[in-house]
């Protein structure tokens, strides 16, 4: 009888013990991320949380993400730092952000002159491009995914009309990054002002123009009251956002949950491209209505000429200082090339052809 | 003793049973799915398996979609029967494949003159087009949802240059559907030839022009080879495929798998998407290389007023028979109205500056 009932205890504990390492596969992973954006700024940070949210779905609950928006961690710029430190298991940020600590960073968000969004993700994805962003990486012990885009960034709001070249001389702008340079190189007083003192500075004259994204970011800002001329763009084409990832954390994932959390970013960066570009069309649509005096203008040629050129010499000059950055660059400028003659046939003509 | 043993009978049996309560969300969903493609139609058949892919990575295995191309179910344009009927649980098609039979469904694909595929993207997703087809569906007891992407389709090959609405006077053409409707209007001899027989057709001269997709997928068909005049797009700006679902089928689902699955469609649509970019920047390429003498060209300004206003009328007088199809229209016209300004000062003026 003490042998039936051992049996039967050893039966019950091990299909117990079988159920259970069935169920066992429910074990939550818990991972925070740290993301540049301020908790209002739409539609940035409605990516960090949209991924927290496709994890969790996609995941059964398994995966979640705690979203740390840079009104808590404070560190908007810090985020690779962080993740790097193990400080936050994910971040949510801009690759060129980080091209002061690694130039190797730099290309991965948007290059002047380069590539659109669908011809950009397109390099990502069947163009080697999410390669040679993981190559760059690797060295950080970081991985980086595409993490949203938005789109064509406009060239800024200008109180005056710019005409030729000689009008950016001396011109105080507001314009920061590899841009700012260019800028600079073209003749402008380039400074930078924080974001909270930006709008009173360019009412008040301080500066006489300003770059910040595009309609759906600028209309909270307010520029459309203060300046006429709104210009369309040339430094950030298709600012791609980065997801990135603690490699060491990345690796102690279960491989499902890797596949997940990797298809999650994917789909949040497509989410952003197309909830943006309809911000931007709706934004513009109210800017217009409240300020028909708005103008829509793009640089005059000899402008976009020296542009090109002071982009063409800094890029160059970057490239010879990092092989793997030149490897990069190479890449973009082949792939645009033949991806660009596409885009023109297509959606260019088409639009052409119904103006 | 007994009662000892019953006892542990009693907990064991408990035990294993709240084990198995919670293993039990493991219960595995087969479904199956009917495409409109053949096995080898990359990159549509890609993304019908796609899609089985991610549903069945995103849900752990649990939800399982069986992939049946046109080789094997033989009804390529029946897959709205078969999946109303309950023969398939899903289908992956084209929604103005079914206009005969309910032209309410139409405009979910593209309409001519219509919007590129980011403004779409945000029609569905942002506009209220989402909501849209939906309620054209109910009548069938389906979902409905965006199931990838070919991008602007070209307006097909011809053999000699179309220098006024003259030259479509009396052109044999093959051109199908609503587009071959308005060709008609315009002056053309619109046949239909299956697939298999047109590349021997139009090198014999039966056919004068013919359309097709867009580089990647005209390339295998090797019109290139045969005409020379290679005329950009007009009819199908967006092309837009369909995931369907039997109604009955997805509310069987527990939410969660509901859930896995509609972001399965929607990561798969924009993944094709990007994929077809890609592979008709290469397919042009490659064209252009082997066949130099290939000339893109546009329809002149009279042609393309003779096809605006025939689809205009088509259009009208479609609408006047359906309030629900008046309603897509008009939904669709004032959202591309807002969003073609965003697309006109972003990705095309942008690309203009750097022609």
């Amino acid at each position: 009888m003490k042998k039936l009932i051992g049996k039967l205890g050893v039966i019950s504990v091990l299909l117990i013990a079988m159920s259970m390492t069935v169920c066992a596969k429910q074990k939550v992973y818990k991972l925070k991320m740290a993301t540049t954006w301020g908790k209002t700024a739409t539609p940035l940070i409605d990516t960090s949380l949209q991924v927290a949210h496709l994890a969790k779905v996609m995941s059964n609950g398994q995966l979640q993400i705690r979203v740390d928006s840079a009104n808590k961690h404070k560190a908007p710029l810090g985020v690779l730092d962080m993740v790097k430190a193990g400080q936050y298991d994910l971040g949510h940020s801009a690759s060129y952000y980080w091209k002061g600590k690694d130039i190797n960073t730099l290309p991965f968000t948007s290059m002047p002159f380069g590539m659109t969004a669908p011809e950009q993700y397109a390099w990502f994805y069947h163009g080697g491009g999410l390669e040679l962003m993981q190559k760059a990486y690797k060295k950080h012990k970081v991985l980086s995914f595409p993490g949203g885009n938005t789109g064509v960034q406009m060239g800024g709001w200008f109180k005056d009309e710019i005409k030729s070249v000689d009008d950016l001389k001396g011109l105080k702008m507001r314009i920061p990054g590899f841009a700012g340079e260019i800028m600079a190189k073209a003749g402008a007083l380039v400074t930078n002002i924080p974001p909270g003192e930006l709008y009173t500075a360019f009412e008040r004259n301080t500066i006489d123009a300003l770059e910040w994204v595009g309609p759906s970011m600028d209309i909270n800002m307010g520029f459309h009251k203060v300046a006429k001329y709104y210009y369309t763009g040339w430094h950030e084409p298709a600012s791609e956002l980065q997801f990135i990832v603690n490699q060491r954390v990345f690796n102690k994932l279960p491989k499902r949950l890797q596949e997940v959390l990797v298809l999650a970013f994917r789909l949040a960066a497509y989410d952003m491209y197309i909830q943006n570009y309809d911000m931007n069309a709706k934004a513009w649509q109210k800017m217009k209505k409240e300020h028909p005096e708005i103008k829509i203008k793009s640089f005059p040629d000899d402008v976009k000429k020296l542009l090109k050129d002071a982009n063409k010499k800094l890029r160059d000059n970057m490239a010879s200082k990092s092989k793997l950055l030149k490897e990069i660059f190479n890449s973009q400028e082949e792939y645009m090339k033949k991806v660009r003659e596409w885009s023109i046939i297509s959606d260019y003509q088409y639009i052409k052809d119904n103006l």
